[in-house]
């Protein structure tokens, strides 16, 4: 028997049937009345989901590509940035901010911790930075960062705030204005449930006046041109037609849901979920409840097991989580819990990973994970 | 009444329900064996179409997304690069070559021909060129460039030949390797016949070691790290998945059709379709055979008509084609006939064409032009 799989890896993420159709509809031209309307709708829609008034761009590329474009648009050679690690994807903004030029100042972050307040004010202070990078939610290491602060920060000592929230857009809290971002960065195939393809980049007013001033040394990234183009209601390239015609049905989905309500069930399936691991007798690799993601829960393997856990919930139940990356690969495990996931998705994943420990005998009472969430899940207040 | 529309613009282009089945599947991961072995297929598949042995790796972005990595991977500021222009896309290589520092030398062609070959080599003899750059079929003009002369001449001179072939991929004859290209750029929506979003550049041997030695000022554009993730056939960056899927299946259908009865079904129609508007009195923008595009047939409005022909082909018979761009605009319409296209959508719009003329008052024998199509097209020999 073989049932459809469970993708519960940080990405791509389960995409409803409802956006499956959209995707497979016959592309329209793109230079119609007919399809700027439809982009119209995304880019209304888009800022919705921001929660900003400023306008939201679409590109048709990787996450990495709204990444990119943020940094090669602001970022002139020998501009100094200050990059907050922690993660992979922390690092990444460091190798896309030196591949333009840039002098990076590398503000280290334990992996599975957040950064040091005051440390982090003071490296401000000493720099003379043009701007800062955070990835809000660190997919590789499972941790959310406080953006406001930040965001706080970055205001105080006039730089720009360039954010990823690439994997918690749609699934956590993401106040792009109310928290100073200027450069805000996400992706479809995370919490808003879409197939990847698609990046969206959040532009502030301060941004926009760097972007404009500024002469960029890329083309396909510029958002200058993509910012023209939107007003006109356009995209400045031939963009992933089948894509915009599923953002639409997200955005949808999204509103009909209600996007407070959204997040309140990601933080509701995720609390309950890292009670379960620890009631499995399983270690957090993020021990501090105050910055453990809402879309991603990272899990030490016990002693002596590793991947084979993750390989055998995939062979005998047909549910995907995913590793560690980089440093972290072969230590932790990876349950995405984004989009369009509810109760039955993480018992499933639960009891699955009760059934394979015992396999290799891990001592444990089967159900115990599963009763726990289920209590933690009741008592949750929406 | 309302029936499916004809998309007969020069991209996107009309896609095959098989290929929309691919695309409304369930996204898989991306790091897993099974999405491996599927982009396997397709690094192998492109290789038949592209007529390489060298690799072709895929971006997830539009075509542009490709012409832009292939200047970011290869010319560092100052670097010289011959341009030749003639059409929207030869000056967008003029763009993209000046936004990464490069000084460009445009060589002029005027819009509807194609170049002289005795000044181009003498311009390409007088230059201290790294590169020259080529749009093979001009799809905002509908002149289909002789490649093969470039690529002679790059090799006689030490240039890299980078080319565009964006619009006649899988249309009409491109020898990626036979011809000496050594980035060879194209894009999924034109004559693949796929939804836009994916783009394709094989990388010569001569290329890749330019890559391999430079230092690009770029990061999700820059090929080095497509050529590395393609060794494990993989991609740096999180794929369009769905267009993987569709791009498997385009592939088996260009094979199951074979790429030389492909080619030579757009030569025919675009052969018999040339006879027809000459037929019903209307000009040719391209006039000489020789040098016309296989794959979009650019015809300029008649005296006092313009733009309202196009319009209404469309609202009254659901026909798109496409308007001119830039200094083309309101000047000529552009009928694509690109990838799964054949006799009835062509005799639809030389059909629509006659009875919109008629309506506004030009002299026409209705039927004239479908006759004068159908015995070119029964004619040509495939």
């Amino acid at each position: 028997m073989k049932s459809r799989s469970l993708l519960l890896i940080p990405g791509p993420t389960m995409v409803d049937d409802e956006v499956l159709l959209e995707f497979s509809k016959h592309p329209i031209g793109h230079r119609t009345e007919e399809f700027s309307s439809i982009l119209r709708e995304c880019f209304e829609g888009l800022k919705y989901i921001f929660r900003t008034k400023n306008p939201v761009v679409i590109i048709s590329g990787s996450g990495t590509s709204g990444m990119d474009a943020s940094i090669a648009s602001v970022i002139s050679p020998g501009d100094e940035v200050i990059c907050i690690k922690g993660g992979k994807f922390g690092e990444r903004f460091v190798e896309i901010a030196r591949a333009y030029g840039a002098k990076v100042i590398e503000f280290e972050v334990e992996w599975g911790k957040s950064f040091d307040k005051d440390k982090l004010e003071e490296a401000i202070a000493n720099s003379n930075a043009k701007a800062i990078t955070l990835v809000h939610n660190e997919t590789s290491t499972g941790v959310r960062h406080d953006a406001e602060f930040v965001g706080k920060l970055a205001r105080k000592y006039g730089l720009l705030f360039i954010m990823d929230c690439i994997s918690s857009l749609g699934g956590d809290y993401v106040e792009t204005d109310k928290w100073n971002v200027d450069l805000c960065i996400s992706g479809s195939q995370k919490c808003l449930s879409l197939p990847p393809g698609l990046s969206f980049v959040a532009i502030s007013e301060r941004a926009r006046e760097v972007i404009e001033e500024n002469n960029p040394r890329c083309y396909y990234l510029n958002l200058k041109k993509y910012l023209n183009a939107m007003e006109k209601n356009t995209t400045p390239f031939t963009p992933s037609i089948n894509h915009i015609f599923a953002l639409r049905k997200s955005i949808e989905m999204i509103k009909r849901e209600g996007l407070e309500n959204r997040i309140k069930r990601h933080i509701r399936i995720s609390h309950a979920l890292r009670r379960a691991i620890e009631e499995i007798g399983l270690e957090l690799f993020v021990k501090d409840d105050s910055i453990a993601s809402r879309t991603v829960t990272s899990v030490k393997y016990p002693n002596g097991i590793g991947d084979e856990i993750r390989k055998e919930i995939k062979e005998r139940f047909g549910i995907l989580i995913a590793g560690g990356q980089s440093k972290l690969k072969g230590k932790i495990f990876r349950i995405g819990h984004m989009g369009n996931i509810d109760l039955k998705h993480i018992v499933s994943v639960i009891s699955a990973i009760e059934l394979v420990l015992k396999s290799k005998g891990f001592e444990i009472r089967l159900g115990k994970g599963v009763e726990r969430f289920l209590e933690e899940y009741e008592r949750y207040k929406i």
